[in-house]
C-alpha cells in the first residue's frame, strides 16, 4: 500500500468517527414536547426502537473505527480480519441508517392511507435533532462503503498484476 | 476456484433469485381493505413510498442475480466487477428490506408515543403477505451477504498463499 493510500484511509476512518459521534450526540440530545388538549406530549429518540437501533449501531460502528485507527498499521496482520469487520460494519450502519430514515420519512409526511399524522409540526426542535443526526449517520454508513471499495480495490489489484 | 465451491455459488445465487421474485409476489398481491365509520379503508403495498422502494429493490437485485447466473463461467473475465457490483446489490437489499421492516413494525405495534395506531388488526391480510414478503426479502439479503464473504474469502485466500 502507497503512503498517499495510507493517509487517505486513516482519513477515512478519522471522518467515520466523528460522523458516528456527531451521530449519536445529536440524536440522544433531540427532545421537544407540546401541549395538546392539556396533555403534555414529549418526542424523544427513545420512544421510537428504530432510533434505539440506530444509536447501538452508531455506537459499535464509533467504537471499531476507533479500535481500528489504534490497531492500524500498513504491516499489521490483522488486515484480512479488519476487511470482514469492515464488511459487518458497513451492513449494520446502511441497516440502521435505512430503517431510521424510513421511520422519519413517516414522522415528517405521515402516512394518510395508515392514518399516521405527521408529527415534525408539533415538535420542530426534535426533527431538527433527528434530521441532524441522520446526515451524519448516513455519511458514516457512505464512508464506509467508500472503505469497503478502497480495501476491494486494493486487494484486487495484486490479483490482476499476479494472473493477468 | 474448485468445482464444487463452483456448484455452491450457483446454488446461492439461484435461492437469492428465488427469494426476489417471492418477496415481489408476494408484495405485490398484497391488498385488504375494511369498513371503519361508513368508510373503505383499503391497504396495498403502493401506499408506502418504504414498500415501493422495496420492491424496485428486490427487482434490481433478482434481475441482477438472473444476468451473473448467465454470464457465469469460472473463467469470466467479469468476475472483478461481480464483486463489485455484488458489494452495491448486498448494499440495496440491506437497506430496503431494514427500511421495509421499520415500517412494518409500525403497521404492526403502532408507536403510542406519536399516536400511530397499528394497523394489523383491520387488515391482517394484509400484513400476512407483508409478513411473508420481508421473511424472503431478510432472506435474500443474508444469501448476498453470504455471497459476498464467499468471494472475500476466495480472493484473500490466494494472497494469503503467496504472500505468507
Amino acid at each position: 500500500m502507497t503512503k498517499n493510500k495510507s493517509i487517505f484511509i486513516i482519513l477515512l476512518r478519522l471522518l467515520a468517527l466523528g460522523a458516528t459521534v456527531a451521530a449519536i450526540a445529536v440524536m440522544v440530545t433531540s427532545h421537544d414536547s407540546t401541549v395538546v388538549l392539556n396533555l403534555t406530549f414529549s418526542a424523544k429518540y427513545s420512544n421510537d426502537p428504530v432510533f434505539k437501533y440506530f444509536v447501538v449501531a452508531e455506537a459499535i460502528a464509533g467504537g471499531y473505527s476507533l479500535l481500528v485507527l489504534f490497531l492500524f498499521s500498513k504491516q499489521s496482520k490483522l488486515w484480512r480480519l479488519i476487511i470482514i469487520l469492515d464488511v459487518v460494519v458497513t451492513a449494520l450502519l446502511i441497516s440502521s441508517i435505512s430503517a431510521a430514515m424510513a421511520i422519519a420519512h413517516v414522522g415528517k409526511k405521515g402516512n394518510s392511507h395508515a392514518g399516521w399524522l405527521p408529527i415534525c409540526g408539533q415538535v420542530p426542535k426534535f426533527c431538527d435533532h433527528v434530521t441532524g443526526s441522520l446526515i451524519a449517520g448516513f455519511a458514516a454508513a457512505i464512508i464506509y462503503l467508500l472503505l469497503l471499495l478502497s480495501s476491494l480495490q486494493a486487494i484486487l489489484s495484486p490479483v490482476i498484476a499476479l494472473n493477468p
